[in-house]
């Protein structure tokens, strides 16, 4: 697989001109995007920049699209559909002011709206060149990045049976005696070997570590009769992510522990079975909220439901109290309840899901409940 | 070595410390920091936290720091010097306004400084909340950061010598028949196992690729005669970078190319021959420069002479035309001049150098010549 897989770039082409619609339609007159997801769903492109300013700069006007980018950086833009676009390119050696140059695409005293992920470093020399404050390009982008076609489905759904098999074999290396950290270098492995191009992150919560949702690994030793949450992923080219977590128990597990967990289990499938068009996405968290609540295990239950995943791990919709944002065809995020007992145990089941005519399709089958390694 | 390795926690105290006073000179009422080389720097955090908020709020007036932390994320911030520092922690869950939370440390309509790397996502809310533009903290940071202290240089000088090491080895991997891709893993297994905790990036650069200053690594395959770029480096605890280049031929290179590399490893040593307190940034690039414009090679040099480095691969100083900074002890910067012939092949070379009381020490000592393989 190249390094620089990206779809074809028709595909970029219409996403360009669909985001300079929906800027138009909410008055922005130009978006502003740096290296980031955005930029790679917007171009392909996996620059990385920081300290030198790579901008592209989309009017809302449809005069096409510019990308502003130091010279010295200009071959890797290459690999892109820059090229194939025609797009038009601006590039600056150290000395010149790039963010003049940016301006120069759109009119004076634009009102812009700028990826999320743009470093103050870049914003707050735009702002100052541009004379105005931008927004953020969110709620125009989420609109684009949030409902998947089916070519970034076939690749969730790729990344979902790479990290499926990774899980698959969590025997081979999640033993007693080992510490957490020597499971995660051999989990970390096999992320890559099984078809990822990296491991994003590893998540190896043994016996009272797992009551910490966002612990990641440690020196402790697994002890036989442990509970152990595993949440794993990365992504697949060209750029898709893998996200999925499973309990695990090495050794004969408590019977409170098997009692509890089969809960969890009910509480994410609660979740999956909301899942439809026209549904909000405050109902599905409530849905899974609602039988670990019966259970008398609300407050255990510390975190939202789940999150998109794209591009970016974490990304619209998130699934959370609050948003009542209608769940549509083509959405993909994750459900994945937990319950955490601080100083013992805990324990969490995750899928990425993704929204279909008439319910989702989810994009991790390996089995849900407790595993007995 | 731990995986939350860290200088002790007067260290950070005394930076806190330091930081609001320069804040405080610069009429700044409060900075803002969120996750990124200076969160680092001033807590000893590697907190990653995206969508989010992480901030530490450091008052300039002197009461004391403050960190807003999602609750889920606390566990992992306990790993830095918060405890021991006894910092405020003001911890948020989904549904909190955590931008409030950081606002209520601070007088209303705080003037205040940001982090370079803090997103528009958490940006353009902050401002929206304190109801004023932020400024940029690196002016008061960079003043800090800039002047490495004694622990400091120990960790620069311990990732010299481990990225020493790396090139020491290069015959094992960087041989004729082999693609780029194939050495640079190779390589990064090198870095990791001489000490770094990742590779942070591989440059391969062979034949024409060699050419382009940014080229990565690609699936070419590396012929005999090649000249080839190894720019190379990464991280060691607790966080301080290494970045070497040299310039390898495999077989025996041509005439013009020795004698054009021996004229470019002048270039180096003068500008190491440049570097001492009270000589302007840009009077090291000159030196540098200059040997290759009297050799007939200054539209060859197509890039600054140098970068500061330390917790980030690219800090202050850079060491470039216009820059008149002066040059303090305790700078640590890349002196990295390259020719590049389009088409053909190129060459750097390329030491870390820290600024001492009368000159300045490299950190990097492999031979710097067309090293023949």
């Amino acid at each position: 697989m190249s390094a620089h897989a990206r779809f074809p770039s028709s595909v970029y082409g219409q996403r360009l001109a669909r985001a300079a619609e929906l800027a138009a339609a909410a008055r922005i007159d130009g978006l502003l995007i740096t290296p980031g997801p955005d930029l790679r769903y917007l171009l392909g492109s996996r620059a990385e920049s920081f300290e030198r300013l790579t901008c592209l700069v989309i009017p809302a006007d449809g005069t096409g699209a510019s990308v502003v980018v130091p010279k010295m950086e200009l071959a890797a833009l290459r690999s892109s559909s820059v090229d194939d676009l025609g797009l038009d390119v601006l590039e600056w050696v150290d000395g010149d002011d790039p963010y003049r140059l940016a301006a120069s695409v759109l009119p004076q005293s634009a009102h812009t709206a700028v990826t999320d992920a743009m470093p103050a470093l870049h914003l707050l020399p735009l702002a100052a060149t541009f004379g105005t404050l931008p927004v953020l390009a969110t709620p125009v982008l989420r609109e684009m990045r949030m409902i998947k076609d089916a070519s970034e489905i076939q690749a969730l759904r790729e990344a979902g049976k790479a990290i499926d098999r990774v899980h698959a074999r969590m025997g081979e290396w999640l033993v007693a005696g080992r510490t957490e950290a020597e499971v995660a270098a051999d989990i970390g492995a096999a992320i890559v070997a099984e078809g990822h191009t990296e491991a994003a992150f590893i998540i190896v919560g043994s016996g009272r570590n797992g009551a910490d949702p966002h612990h990641e690994v440690s020196d402790r030793r697994i002890e036989a009769g442990d509970v152990v949450v595993i949440d794993i992923g990365g992504p697949v080219e060209p750029g898709y992510n893998s996200d999925s977590t499973r309990t695990y128990s090495v050794g004969e597990p408590a019977a409170e522990v098997v009692e509890r967990i089969a809960i969890l289990e009910r509480a994410q499938a609660a979740g999956v079975a909301a899942v439809r068009p026209g549904v909000t996405a405050q109902a599905v968290d409530a849905a899974a909220r609602e039988v670990l609540a019966e259970a008398g295990f609300a407050k255990e239950f510390v975190h939202r439901t789940g999150h998109g995943i794209g591009l970016s791990v974490h990304e619209e919709p998130y699934i959370v109290a609050g948003n009542v944002m209608e769940l549509r065809p083509g959405m993909a995020f994750s459900i994945e309840p937990g319950i955490y007992f601080q100083g013992e145990w805990g324990a969490r089941i995750e899928d990425i899901v993704v929204v279909t005519a008439d319910g989702c399709e989810s994009l991790n089958n390996q089995p849900h409940g407790l595993t007995r390694l």
